[in-house]
């Protein structure tokens, strides 16, 4: 195996450190996170560190810096309290990740792009047209992360929206019905498709699996 | 589109609810954290929220809950400071999955799960044998999230050790040549396979594809 140690990741290029950290941790979600300013300007912008926090009540929690682009997304978040979620599907990848250029504050990428906002009745924020899953978030807190001068945001999922082709009887979305793909480091999208799925684990007991379910 | 309001939510079992939500945000990264407890116990869980949180200095972040299953990790984390993080593959998925049942402390999952541990010289705690992807990492910080009881564990990225294949000329890892996986909700294990990889956005500039890269 190649070994790169704290050393050789501080003798690497910006470039070669942000790709080999930005791809060691993982498959990322992808998605694309709507908001308005107070102005009424329209912004949508590319997330890959949005995660689960807990299921009761409904939390997402994502990372951002205030100092790089996605700024505008922050302080819209800030200023109006909700924002949208909306799972990237194959189709979208391209214009999904346009919209981490840096455009000017006031500048819809929905223009910019070719993406579609979609509204709510009731709801200001726009949502993404075509995401097969679209969740209505309001702000909760934020916590600074002290070591680099990040921001983990914290939101209450206040509704989900998904097409009715990905829910399964117990409530799970396979993803994979929806073309939604994942994010590999910082520019590779790809495409997963389920394996399997299991029951919950216990000891001494052979794992089941929930096959029926598999594409 | 079917749409889950948050009294929809409330009104979900509890089995629902966790699909539901858990899979609500998109696909995650599937790690094996490995750890040694103060008396020298091998432990291995399955983790599916650690997030990238920066590259310079190298860092990542994870959420416990410190009353469920992997409190073991946490408690070995926070007692010996030091974690190994693996990438799950195709052919590890169900052992992995058989990590999360509750096992009496000072059990080794490697034992019940035929995962195998794989030690460095200089290095304490176990890393797992046939991940493609391997960090040490150490403890750093963690921030109690109060609105719902979880905590987020920062750590530095000490060293990577990564299959040379996966490696491409500019840094990144491309991990479907790892045959990793990322999970979609509790316990679906999906296979990504690159579609695309996309040179840094410009405004108003087409973007451009790293298309050599894909598979």
């Amino acid at each position: 195996m190649k070994v790169f140690t704290a050393s050789d990741l501080a003798a690497l290029s910006k470039v070669e450190r942000l790709n080999l950290v930005n791809s060691c941790t993982g498959y990322k979600s992808a998605n694309l996170i709507g908001t308005l300013s107070p102005e009424g300007h329209e912004n949508v912008a590319v997330f890959s560190s949005i995660t689960h926090l807990g299921s009761d009540p409904a939390m997402l929690g994502f990372i951002v810096r205030p100092t790089s682009v996605p700024r505008h997304t922050y302080q819209n978040i800030k200023a109006t309290g909700l924002f949208t979620v909306n799972h990237i599907t194959v189709a979208q990848m391209e214009a999904a990740h346009q919209t981490s250029a840096a455009y000017d504050y006031g500048v819809s990428e929905f223009d910019m792009t070719g993406l579609t906002p979609t509204y709510r009745e009731g709801i200001a924020v726009p949502f993404v047209s075509g995401s097969p899953v679209q969740l209505l978030c309001r702000y909760l807190n934020e916590y600074p992360i002290h070591e680099n001068n990040t921001i983990h945001v914290i939101a209450a999922i206040e509704a989900i929206y998904v097409e009715d082709t990905l829910v399964t009887p117990d409530g799970w979305l396979q993803l994979d019905r929806g073309d939604v793909v994942a994010i590999n480091g910082l520019d590779g999208y790809a495409r997963p498709t389920l394996q399997d799925r299991f029951a919950y684990a216990r000891p001494k007991t052979p794992l089941k699996s929930l096959r029926p379910h598999a594409s």
